[in-house]
């Protein structure tokens, strides 16, 4: 099923290659609202003085469009764009914890623990060396004790599947051309994703 | 010679942990200056119409001061900065031409071919759809034919090792902090080498 096309031809000898698949594969519904957590530096600090360093985990999802690489974002409230994700429960894993979230934001149901979900490899990480400042990409000189980590994986999509999405958020694909460097829309680690995803080749897979 | 200390103390289940170690465990000197080529757009435009895409190499390049992690630029004219590296020559693999790039900027001499040099894994890839704009992450919609594309290497340095630099150029050890987001003095492509790094947890080998 499908036909490999380089739609780039540029690959230049990347050893990173990335099969991603036309948005058209996908079947898109909706289930009953979950709570929207919203990002108060009010309740970062809480959950700091109750946890410590909190770990939130988020998924690069990646579908085709118009022969161009577009990321799946949760979009909440009309103006806050989120990478499909969120903190980890103490003493849980990364990939276990992003399956659960995936589950949660993305499935029909929660039941199966989110085994569908393949998490890759980790691309970046974020560090809040406080309660009021935007997050690094990299732990700030004599910084002893972040206050929270954010860890973005590659979530490697299959040629097929069903996202099934709370009725209080939409969920958009948004070409990496309309990201890169829009701080003002999307925040710094989301527009900062096309660089964080520049090492690979994409192999556009048509249907 | 030299102790392990995560100074950071947050590894936070990385599977990408570099060692980096202190600048006070190099060697610094100096060599005749060679030419230096700028970045005119109309020297792009000649090379491509002599020879095609051409590939530029540049090594990202990693010391330990003050516990943070800085990057050695190589300094132009006061105000031109630049990684290490340069563009290969047809059919040159990437590894071969960033060895022979890094041994003439970088190396007492250019007979050994650079093979003292450890290249990594490519980190990114800068596409620059036509000679006049500023390069970009991807490749862009409806561009069929790229005219440059930079990629960027981590070379892995030894605990000590001498760098002679030609005379007309000066080796900066800069900061993570100073370079992230810094457009205006580094450019686009510099002032994202922080996020690329942003995967790898940092063991800083004190000496």
């Amino acid at each position: 099923m499908g036909e490999e096309v380089n739609v780039t031809g540029f690959h230049n000898g990347s050893d990173d290659e990335l099969d991603i698949y036309p948005l058209s594969g996908y079947f898109f519904g909706s289930k009953d609202p979950i709570p929207f957590k919203d990002h108060h530096f009010s309740r970062i600090k809480s959950n700091y003085a109750a946890r410590g360093l909190r770990t939130c985990v988020q998924a690069v999802l990646l579908v085709e469009l118009f022969k161009h690489p577009h990321l799946l974002l949760l979009q909440v409230r009309n103006s806050i764009y989120k990478l499909p994700g969120g903190r980890l429960r103490p003493g849980e894993s990364d990939t276990d914890g992003l399956k659960r979230k995936l589950a949660r934001k993305l499935s029909v149901n929660e039941d199966g623990g989110g085994s569908e979900w393949e998490v890759g490899e980790c691309l970046g990480m974020w560090w809040r060396p406080d309660f009021e400042t935007l997050p690094y990409p990299f732990l700030p000189p004599n910084v002893q004790q972040p206050k929270e980590c954010t860890k973005l994986f590659l979530v490697k999509l299959p040629v097929s599947r069903k996202f099934i999405v709370p009725k209080n958020m939409k969920l958009l694909a948004v070409p990496l051309c309309q990201i890169h460097e829009n701080h003002k829309t999307y925040g710094p680690i989301i527009s900062g994703v096309p660089q964080l995803l520049s090492k690979f080749s994409f192999n556009m897979i048509e249907s």
